[in-house]
């Protein structure tokens, strides 16, 4: 009979924290994730030299609290869920223990606690409580524009990657030490700094012929930028639609999204208005 | 009979004011352009400190002159509009007030005149004066495509600030103090700055490792802009699309712009015409 | 018949000049370009100091022939064209003349010839002696395309400008003197550097409230990059797509390159090949 | 009978060392790619100076058994190829023998041998390890679009080239020395590092109409980005179009990818499913 009550409040539970249909859960939901957010802006407030000065006392013990109470939701979470095993090895799962065994950690190793934040992924959990579907299905028409655009990205990639390595090389015979060029790395590193346009501007081509190579390797660099986004943009509308809807009779994507009759198959599928 | 010639008044003054089709009401508009634009010079000149020195009770005067002008039309603005109250709650009637109010201010609080650049919106009033409709149209489509965009640009987001938020914290770890990196909010503060490849270069990596994780977040943010780039590109198309030329019979697109036939319905379009 | 002999040498004159189908015309213009290149590149010498220091007499005097050649040349064009007065106000002749005049006019003003760089402009001509027709026909399309993005472009720079007034003008009031924010003007600057990822960080916000609003400033400009980018795809795909090869029936565009049937009208445009 | 197995022999190596089809010729691969990479990586190690200090003679000793196991391979390859002058001579041919040569040539020329980091485009054979087919067809893809960019691409860059050079020189005449733009050359590299929005800040304007100049350009350079990136994103839809599946009776491209109907013929190419 007791066993009987239990099985009860872990349904219950599960209901509460891994869904969030029920008012209950959508509230759990809420709490949480503000809980998180003041976790993460805690270790911010920590990191900034002034304020760990006067107050660090209190970031520790409020630091403190939240890792216990994430550690008792994991506990939780792990007591409610039907095949514990499964939520464990799940993605959110390892994010959930990540996001407070760094504290744990920092008894014995110092600074190990900012690791905390990445219990900023936790955050992701915000799309379970927006309107779930539609952020879930824009979600997959990138990540299927992503995967289809991946051969081609990694075939540019290697490019770029090769490319950079010979220019950064050159870049250290001609320019060396003086200009701030002292490695091969170094050097690899400001080919990228620059074939990105992020231009830091500590290390630059002071010679004549590095600047001459170096201002092809930034109009390449602003050329090439078209190539992924042209990767991109077609494989973009090519997801956006497939995810059309479809005509009911041959499941062609309808296309415009008003449009009167499908265009394959000719079915009627709106009736005319006047506009 | 004062009551009646009052009305004409206002509604003569309400066609000049707020209307821009008439000749009179043509000139008030451009006047005010020119007005809010010499405005807005004048606070920036007063901003540059050599001209400041020399010149600060004239530009003070010119201020004055310029909110007095201001505050006067909007008296006559409330005055010439039927409805004062929806006049003055809608966003010009807002952005209207804000123009003078931080000179008033200003007498109590020193430096907030300078808020008064919050005119420059005032200057969108100039679509008013050119070709309208076209303009109108080629904005409606430029805010369709962004609006219809919002939900796939929201989740990209958030996955950028979750990105720039960890590798924000591992720079943090492992540059520490002594390049730059202050604090973790510093760091992620360089971590935008990298990730959109401005670049500033007020903070960079020193150490090899740090040196390492910046290349790869550089290449993440150079590969990235292409997701907002092709999300708005397929959505242009489809506001472009949708804002076509319908077919008089099936109302669906035109496309292309000089089809002969409704590429639904089979409509003659346009007569056969010889290149 | 000195006249006619005269009018004989005119055309002649004008068939190596202005055109370049014949040999001589092809080798004119050939020369011409490279010692338009010659002279700018004597321009870019010219201001080196250490060359200048040395070399200085030889240069002056290579760019006086330079000088001599390129009036002489333009006599001739004047001479030998049919109407004279259309020439010298054409976009070519407007070029020509600049492209010598301020050699003259730096005897009386130092320094006014380095304005002779703007005979770069005349290397345009080299797309005359290249597969001419190709490269207009291109040409034509990046122009239409830009065109026709006009309007949407103009209504997005309008926003630009005011959004990049309105926080230029709000880090003058964050920041201050002491981060290099030393007038609105001088504020809006950097917000342009910034908003358009360039990011020189000769001036860059110190504070956390400055750091906080740049970061904005940084996503945005990151994510409306996509907006030109969006608007031109669209007007190049269209631009495009009306250059195409037409059906001969019914004057639609053919697409793919390579149909087999118009697309419009069912025309059978090329014989079934096996692939 | 000697000639014979000798033959035998050279195919035998010829599928090892040519192919990567057979497990031999997997493995032969496999473990060049990793030689190669760690070749690569003692280079970089070398121009670490306090690696340099430390380690000379190891890397030095490391450096010459790589390139004896190139040379070894070289030779193996010539040996083993049944035309040798045809792979000397081919891409991959050149690159092999520029992988080694430079060690030798640096017993005559300090430092020369860091030019064996060209030895990185061997690593381009990765490609034939990995789903070879497929990598190809979708760097064939690339390689159409980018070359039916050419022509528009080349119009686009010559009009660049002239807008730096302009500006480049006026900025020179405005700025002069004081600011770093101490020759026409350094100005117009400060014009690609500009426009490019890479902005190193090395040489940024510091007079007002300087500064006013520089935005102009920035605001260009922002906005034309948008002209190489809608010039790719059409010739890819364009070259993925036409890399699509084709109808087995008209050879028209299949499109959408899971079409029920050929949109050119109508020849059914799937049977209905229940999604």
């Amino acid at each position: 009979m007791a066993i009987r009550s239990n099985d009860i409040l872990r349904k219950k539970l599960s209901t509460i924290i891994f869904e969030s249909d029920t008012k209950a859960g959508k509230l759990f939901d809420l709490v949480l994730l503000w809980v998180i957010l003041l976790s993460i802006l805690s270790v911010f407030l920590e990191s900034v030299a002034s304020f760990r000065a006067q107050y660090l006392i209190y970031i520790r013990t409020v630091e403190w609290i939240f890792t216990l109470f994430f550690t008792l939701e994991y506990a939780v979470r792990i007591y409610s869920s039907a095949k514990p095993s499964k939520y464990i090895f799940s993605f959110y799962g390892l994010i959930d223990i990540i996001a407070f065994l760094p504290t744990y950690l920092s008894l014995f190793l110092a600074g190990a606690h900012y690791l905390v934040v990445i219990r900023a992924f936790r955050l992701l959990r915000v799309f379970r409580i927006l309107k779930l579907s539609r952020f879930t299905s824009e979600g997959n028409i990138l990540r299927n524009a992503l995967k289809n655009s991946l051969y081609k990205i990694t075939v540019f990639l290697a490019s770029v990657v090769t490319l950079v390595t010979i220019i950064g090389t050159l870049m250290y015979i001609i320019e060396g030490d003086a200009s701030g060029f002292t490695s091969i790395p170094v050097s690899i590193y400001w080919a990228i700094v620059t074939i990105t346009t992020v231009g830091y501007g500590d290390i630059s081509p002071q010679s004549p012929l590095g600047q001459l190579l170096a201002s092809i390797l930034m109009i390449i660099g602003y050329g090439i930028i078209a190539v992924p986004t042209g990767i991109v943009s077609v494989e973009m509308a090519r997801a956006t639609d497939e995810a059309k809807e479809k005509c009911p009779v041959c499941y062609a994507p309808v296309y415009p999204a008003n449009a009167r009759f499908c265009s394959r198959c000719g079915k009627e599928l709106k009736e005319l208005e006047k506009p």
